[in-house]
């Protein structure tokens, strides 16, 4: 059990990313823009945490206890929080609540959260206040909301564009990049009526399944606070699991909404692609379409991923302002009725196998599912070895050159998980456009092989593992077969909460284990760090996906799934 | 005007192409096919043209009236050719007529259209009967038909896959390519009910706006067998003008489908990407998606163009045997009312200016409009040289390795107009997969462009030339600006026919002609090739075109605009 992950790191070819000296530069912008943040959250919401963070990490702190537990909210406050958005837009519209305390309410829960978790990159109160009163302002003089999203608070990854404010994309070259416009997906929900006022923290490159990055460093996770809240959305999963905002907006190339959802302890939808515009933002991959990046909502409830969706879609018409999307409504699909539905389980991808918390928590949906009268059957892996493999050349087939050019324009040094991605598939080798062609012919096959057992099966949705673990140690997470799988298939998946958290005294090894040989070595890592122990109280989900342009169908049955469960 | 098109080859690096001591071995296998082809029409079906075929193409022959005229067909035959495909799928449902009757009236209509253009690649009687006779049976046996295109004879082009048949794709290297199994469009149409019997011709690497290649040669227009039917659809654009097929299957990457139904005389439309399957076939852009090659309908009337869309999604389901098609269903969408659609009329892309008789088409149609109520603007062409050179350079930007692949297996002599397209963008010039996604983001601007200013103005259609000219000479067209265009959108768009035929005693250069100053060395030549009097009789036809996806309303409106123009 010695393997580490830098035995992984093939010829990796990273000459010319770091330069300590053009670094140097960059450090003064790096100090002010976290001074910036340190001084936006207001005096009246500082908190003094119970000891220093590294202690907190170290005792793995639940954030969410204390959030409720210490008085640092008002009764008031984690009322108006912890409402439904449906509710808050009610309310909202009928005036029963102003925009402003439904925004202050939400700043100062989001301000808490920031604290324990350091999960945003760009806090701005004084705006979104100003913004909210507009609003009520609006709806007192016409009578009318300006939009179905009237009032929301809903807080962004920080890589989308924000008009007029720095947009890094946690790139330090990208400090000094201010863009004009909005990005869409953001000029959307401000048409719709969202109040905007914190940006979330992202790793280096955009492409760890963590959180790392020069500029502002590491989040935390929620639930313990020694542990990952994903990535690479991974201020989404954080604030969002602790009610900072009611609804965020990730994006997802390989599993970026759908791990920190998971291991922050909320829902994470990735939408089949071109639905929901990724048009301006900062990322690598301009222009690759190999394997397409979306954007999409991380919630504490469905019923909220659905709202956002059907709004988004429905009244925000994107594909107006984005000529590369498909202009599909959402449809209104009815929640099924279990005897209708038939859920294939993929409890294994035949690569890394899941660690006790995991396994326990497919048994339990199993069951549950079983139990409500849902046809349960297998779904076998069909080559997820070839998917993850194509998934991970397409990364980086441009021989790692636009990441090169984003990294290396400041110098700044590689965090571990950044040259770790920069290794995979065949590293910085450029590839030529026709083998590029060739990967794509590949993944079209995949997806024609899924398509077709998916239906010749019958099966609705596929339910699977996110990750073969629960939110992992800082800087330890290496396999991203569960999640890239759909995301080579572009099929919509979700991750969601069975409800169940890790528990050391339950979620050992089988015995089996000891004697398990291993298939290949990136599972021996990954089991090698699972340790019960380390893992306490950590949220346990699960994955959902179906074919694609069936989000509708998929978001209603998870509606399905997390009653069974007994969340929501 | 001594501007020859071989100053536009620039470097196009050729080298190892050609080489005609391999090519040598392929000969033999040439002159089979070749043989196979004449001895594949009935003995019964084979007809004495007036004169040999050098001198028709002479005189201008006129292929359509001598269908009609010379008694070569039944007049029962006739009646049943020219139904509607909705007439003949009702009354062979109904059993008032047979399929096989309706077979055999259009396999001799088909063998007839052959004759006086050379369309087929490939011609199986005895499986299109034996195909029509047990749909006959199973009709009489189930009491139902097998599928609502029940009995319909549909032409191919020979590139897509055909189970258990030579499938060359004009490429001689691939006369030895038998599939196994269907390509997925026409697996669908055989299980929606259709009957083949014919497969048709296309250039060369399936790249020119005409038909010529080395397996079966080219194909001649139509209405005047000295002209080019267009390409790559070639003989789709033939045999469906001449009725050998009630509808017929094209492919279009730069204006395949919509230049030979411009030229030959019938409609096409190419479908927004994704909707209809380009699943197996043979082509140099297998994993190239910068610019999507799609497959659409080419027919005698907009209603068939509609029935074929509509059936092959909503029964068909294409999606469940393509996991990369998005499943769309065919909205039914009403024919406007003309006062309530706005119209952009483009006369000119500011690239190359339309020739005396497509001037003549733009004014007559903007009459029609203006005279039925239609709100008709001008549309201003938007960046349309950017987006001419961007899809130049995305068909080639593999520095044409697929190309090179394909033909190099042969070295079959190259045509002229391989030649010439081999040459366009960056000829042999490999990109690297980073300069390919730069001309993605390119394209995707331009599609945001268009959008944007199609919701500004709102205008429903954009009205403009397919070509700058009507039917080419052959060999001699080289200006694909106006279908381009909508191929790098991503745009649905559609040939019509206005009912208006070149005539060179009206369709002459105006008297501002002679001082024109041209805007650049394309125009002047393809200005150049326009003489009156080499394009007497030749199908006038115009192009609609609007946002993505919107195919349904395109359709609806062409139905509109089809019946103001008194066609159908």
């Amino acid at each position: 059990m010695t393997i580490s992950y830098s035995e992984f790191i093939k010829e990796a070819h990273l000459e010319g990313f770091e330069d300590s000296e053009k670094y140097r530069a960059w450090e003064p912008k790096i100090k002010k823009y976290r001074e910036k943040l340190v001084n936006s959250i207001p005096e009246e919401f500082k908190i003094t945490l119970p000891t220093d963070v590294a202690e907190l990490q170290e005792k793995g702190f639940n954030g969410v206890d204390f959030l409720y537990k210490s008085g640092v909210l008002s009764s008031k406050e984690i009322e108006i929080t912890d409402m439904s958005a449906s509710d808050l837009l009610g309310q909202m519209a009928s005036s029963e609540l102003s925009a402003e305390e439904v925004f202050k309410a939400f700043a100062h829960r989001a301000c808490v959260a920031h604290q324990l978790t350091n999960c945003a990159a760009e806090i701005f109160y004084d705006e979104g206040l100003e913004r909210a009163r507009s609003l009520d302002k609006y709806l007192k003089e016409k009578g009318t909301t300006i939009g179905p999203l009237h009032g929301l608070p809903i807080s962004l990854k920080e890589q989308m564009n924000y008009a007029k404010k720095t947009t890094h994309g946690g790139y330090v070259s990208q400090l000094t990049n201010v863009p004009e416009k909005h990005g869409i997906t953001t000029q959307v929900l401000e048409n719709l009526g969202a109040v905007f006022y914190v940006r979330t923290n992202q790793p280096q490159s955009l492409m760890h399944l963590d959180s790392n990055n020069n500029v502002t460093g590491a989040t935390r996770n929620p639930y313990h606070l020694g542990l990952s809240p994903g990535g690479s959305s991974s201020g989404e999963g954080a604030i969002v699991t602790l009610g900072g905002s009611s609804i965020g907006v990730g994006t997802d190339i390989g599993g970026s909404i759908r791990g920190p959802a998971a291991f922050s302890g909320c829902h994470g939808l990735r939408p089949t692609s071109k639905r929901v515009s990724t048009s301006g933002g900062v990322s690598s991959g301009m222009g690759q379409e190999s394997v397409l990046a979306v954007a999409g909502p991380l919630a504490r409830t469905i019923d909220e991923i659905d709202l956002f969706m059907k709004n988004y879609l429905n009244a925000g018409k994107p594909w107006e302002l984005d000529g590369s999307l498909v202009p599909m409504k959402w449809r209104d699909v009815p929640v099924p009725e279990p005897q209708k539905l038939t859920v294939g389980i993929m409890c294994d991808d035949g690569l890394v196998k899941p660690s006790p918390p995991i396994v326990r928590a497919l048994k339990f949906a199993s069951e549950k599912l079983k139990a409500a009268g849902v046809n349960v059957v297998d779904f076998k892996p069909i080559k997820t070895d070839v998917a993850s493999d194509t998934v991970l050349k397409m990364y980086n087939c441009d021989g790692n050159e636009k990441q090169r050019q984003l990294l290396s324009a400041s110098g700044e040094p590689l965090t571990e998980l950044t040259k770790y991605i920069l290794s995979q598939g065949d590293g910085s080798k450029p590839y030529s456009v026709q083998q590029n062609r060739v990967l794509n012919f590949i993944r079209d096959g995949l997806r024609t092989e899924y398509t077709e057992a998916m239906v010749k099966q019958k099966v609705d949705i596929i339910l699977c593992p996110t990750y073969n673990n629960v939110a992992p140690r800082p800087e330890k997470i290496f396999n991203w077969s569960y999640t890239s799988l759909f995301n080579a298939l572009d099929f919509p998946s979700l991750s969601l909460q069975t409800g169940l958290f890790q528990d050391p005294s339950i979620d050992t090894w089988d015995d089996g284990h000891k004697n398990y040989v291993f298939r290949n070595d990136l599972e021996k890592l990954e089991c090698a760090l699972y340790n019960p122990v380390l893992f306490k109280g950590a949220p346990i989900a699960l994955q959902v996906a179906t074919r694609r342009y069936f989000d509708e169908e998929l978001v209603a049955a998870s509606k399905l799934l997390v009653k069974l469960f007994g969340t929501k």
